[in-house]
């Protein structure tokens, strides 16, 4: 695709996200309507299913052809990533949402027959959008993101998922024991942008395909590993235990984890 | 005291915060200067220092009969609690300081004869001033600053220091189970903002006097409780597992540490 259309669309996708960011704060002065999925730490919100349902639509509209994979399942049943496939998490991070009212980021990424093309991770409270991709480079509210340091695990931060934390699983203890400290923001996208701007060194967590779709595009693009934890490539239909990490960190984290996993 | 002379006091010390805030973040443009002190997750600036001693130079020559807890050692070797007694923070959460020039606080108090009188707790990057105590009450950038909802710990989320989640200290790994979630901010300072404004509903860590002095004041201001983990009243002068939560929380949470300590 050329430097032009790639242009036009980040300017569409840019559109819709402060249109839905609107839209968020707007909602989020009436009464939250809360569920649970699959578990009480599972939550989604009439924010959540609305927003997406917005994003969409949006979508259909710019690209009627385009397979769409939503979070909340507003999108299409999705068997392979043929073609444009547009991967939209309306509000990740729900449980900080409802919690905190803070702290969460609604993310669209656009892959073409699997390759990556454009990634956003919006903040929607601190009004911080992220956004690019392996052509157009990475930006924050439009101005140049320099390349993270590649720093080893040994002086950097690290964030790690709450329940793998407790549950120390995958050696985790040992890997934040060689880092300089542990962190944990609760939010995938939230956690990506600390990668992005060199404020860790790696998160790792379960995530699923809406979990990591804009922020692999953009932390690869800045030179970053976006793995699973033994070192795989990640399957964009599939949920994994991911690793995002700088490089020199990632080959200090793989061989403790080992053949823990 | 008089109201007048707590609103003079107050208005001298926020005068000395935002004097602070353009020194740090004037050092920030310059290479930080960071060494160890009692091991290589415990780190001191030239920035520390320099903040600390520019705070106390505020104090004595506002105060000069006052006594000073200092992190970094330019005040007093207090003894007792008699008379004034302020406790500086120049930097809380130096690694976050150090490694993410975001996410770490500047803090003061004042107590007289062991009472609490004015507490501040200042995050540096975002600009944002709490201040206060219990004749003033709590302000959030001189706007009061309501009460968080007395939240119980099934409900809400919980900050837990890295060393106590990793160890698995305290039965901790319970109490986390029993919340909403864990998060983890490596700040005192900015993690007891997350309590005075209803982020979470607990923070559980070993603290030392300046990391608590300013956020006991604030916290204890809007009807928050802090304390041991096993339910005692702190020491001003002593080191030890700090709770600051709601009072439900507080309620959930002690019977799971129990005889944990």
């Amino acid at each position: 695709m050329n430097e032009a259309e790639l242009v036009r669309i980040d300017r569409h996708v840019k559109q819709w996200l402060h249109a839905s960011r609107e839209f968020i704060l707007n909602q989020m002065q009436a009464t939250l309507n809360v569920s649970q999925k699959t578990s009480r730490r599972d939550l989604v919100t009439n924010v959540d299913k609305e927003n997406e349902k917005l994003l969409i639509n949006k979508i259909r509209t710019f690209s009627p052809d385009s397979q769409i994979l939503g979070e909340e399942g507003f999108g299409d049943q999705i068997k392979n990533t043929k073609g444009w496939v547009w991967v939209v998490d309306p509000i990740d991070g729900t449980m900080n949402f409802v919690k905190q009212r803070d702290h969460f980021a609604t993310m669209i990424a656009l892959y073409i027959d699997g390759e990556s093309v454009l990634g956003y991770i919006y903040d929607i409270m601190h009004d911080d959008l992220y956004s690019g991709g392996p052509s157009l480079g990475v930006f924050k509210n439009d101005q140049p993101l320099p390349k993270p340091e590649n720093t080893a695990l040994h002086d950097g931060l690290i964030c790690v998922s709450g329940p793998l934390v407790l549950h120390q699983k995958l050696n985790l203890p040992a890997v934040v024991e060689q880092s300089a400290g542990l962190r944990n923001y609760g939010s995938a996208g939230i956690e990506i942008i600390h990668l992005l701007t060199g404020k860790i060194v790696s998160y790792i967590s379960y995530l699923k395909p809406w979990d990591f779709g804009a922020g692999k595009i953009l932390a690869e693009s800045l030179g970053l590993a976006v793995t699973t934890v033994d070192g795989r490539p990640l399957d964009m239909l599939s949920s994994d235990f991911v690793m995002v990490a700088t490089v020199k960190a990632q080959q200090d984290i793989l061989p403790i984890i080992g053949s823990n996993v």
